[in-house]
């Protein structure tokens, strides 16, 4: 019989879980409620006890099931200890010892967007790829790298945090994390509406993103893709610092596949072309031609990819 | 009984080899031309028969050998296909069902720069690190990304081709590769002499390395120590070079130690002190403190990481 496992994707608001076959099918899903409050000391217990229902409700015992596969929102080191998860209101603790003892099940647990990079590997726009990066563009830009179906998560826990690059290293404005110059001041939906809003200070050019209070990333690819020449000129500049980016990184890893996720990645087809067509620019020749995927699942990239470090944790 | 293996590290005039235990340990190293002509021909039966004899001389059969491992100047596929090494003349072949063909051993074989990457890992400046980046300052700039013992040797084999990352997209000078702006265009031997070059058309100003007719990196280094202005600006322009770009690189693989080899590398602590005042600038905070060392092996790392990569194809 084909054996049980769960996928769980914590993230401040909600903890999506999956239900999935060994081989990666997702049977069901559904959400729990991220209780924070108290330093999130309940999470776990909730976890816990989603899981175990789930367990009587079909009838599984603890052999029938492989694990529980988890990403959260922080740091996740070898050992299972996180760094500090602070939209979870966690400081430093072994999720991994914890959940275990809770459930008495194998756990494996990693940094959020380095999972979402595996589930997007593994059944979404990477599928039957050997390695893949895969770029989130949100409010921030995330990204996570998979090498030989594992995901790179470095000596620190830092591994694929490519909206950290340094593409402007003459940049005055401060990054979110207070370096200079960071891809994601540049390419994330934040980026994109700086950039609209020094467009639109440059000049008293028409434009359909001028004169509104809140100016959005989504309003910008809109008037873009309805042929507006400022907003034209922005996702132009977007499409350059990201395809500069990622030339750098096929410069180190060489990935056979750049996938494209994250709120932003809705422009679709549309976005990867402004990406596309700066990618290779300057770079060693043999490097000048790489795949580009938009992001299959959206939210359920989470699930899939603890899903897939569960598995992997049993090799 | 311990058994034992070879490491082979293929260069375009001689081919160094080393015989080793099972555990690591060089038993006996020696060189062998590498013939060049008729297209390299004749290099994978020289390397057959040196190996062959040396089982013989010390009384091993094929069964006491794990095998040999190989590394060559030029992209190797997964499948042992060498994309073509034109400093041995070979265009497309498997070298490895050839070396296995005419010895009936286990063969593994992989680019020569991550082959050295591996030995620097494996038994030098990286020992005891799960994941490094090794550096070559040679005439180019060369690189092999290690991670958890494997390395990353890319889709199509440009995986370390840090020499050719983009870091001054505005550079209108040309790279080796065709490229404009890369790494090796300021960090490399050759570039340290092209920046010094600059520094002196751009002034009157007294230097030590004014007016000798081929100015050598070395030169510049020496000229450096003993306190010249002007070459102090141009080491300091190499490292923050070349800091920039082992800074995106950490954003990305986030590796626990950067190892610094190749020619230039002779420069010592000195050179490292260049790179090291300069890495962090700007980056994401926790990534700001990383360790560096100089590579320990000089030559002999090709047959050290040939040696390791045997190891790691038989795991």
């Amino acid at each position: 019989m084909s054996k049980y496992l769960f996928g769980i994707d914590l993230g401040g608001t909600t903890t999506k879980c999956g239900l999935f076959t060994e081989n990666g099918e997702l049977l069901e899903k559904w959400e729990i409620p991220t209780e924070t409050a108290d330093k999130g000391v309940n999470i776990p217990t909730d976890i816990a006890e989603t899981v175990l229902s789930k367990m009587a409700q079909i009838g599984a015992h603890n052999e029938d099931v492989l694990g529980i596969g988890m990403g959260l929102p922080g740091p996740v080191y070898a050992d299972g200890t996180v760094g500090s998860a602070p939209n979870l209101g966690w400081g430093r603790f072994n999720i991994v010892e914890t959940m275990t003892a809770l459930t008495g099940l194998h756990v494996a647990a990693g940094n959020d967007a380095n999972t979402a990079a595996l589930g997007e590997f593994w059944k979404g726009g990477g599928k039957g790829s050997k390695s893949a990066v895969f770029v989130t563009l949100g409010t921030g830009v995330g990204g996570g790298i998979v090498i030989d179906g594992k995901v790179v998560s470095g000596a620190i826990g830092c591994g694929g945090e490519i909206g950290h690059m340094v593409i402007e290293p003459d940049e005055t404005e401060s990054c979110g994390c207070g370096g200079h110059g960071h891809l994601e001041q540049y390419a994330s939906a934040t980026g994109v509406v700086r950039l609209a809003k020094k467009e639109l200070e440059a000049s008293d050019e028409e434009s359909e993103i001028r004169g509104g209070e809140n100016l959005t990333a989504k309003q910008v690819w809109t008037a873009a893709k309805n042929g507006d020449p400022l907003a034209l000129r922005v996702v132009d500049s977007f499409g350059r610092y990201l395809a500069y980016a990622l030339g750098n990184i096929a410069s180190i890893v060489d990935p056979e596949i750049f996938i494209i996720g994250g709120g932003m990645s809705n422009a679709g087809e549309f976005l990867l072309d402004q990406v596309k067509k700066h990618y290779g620019k300057n770079l060693f020749f043999p490097l000048r031609e790489k795949k580009f995927a938009l992001a299959e699942f959206g939210n359920d990239a989470g699930i899939f990819g603890a899903a897939k470090l569960l598995l992997t944790s049993l090799e």
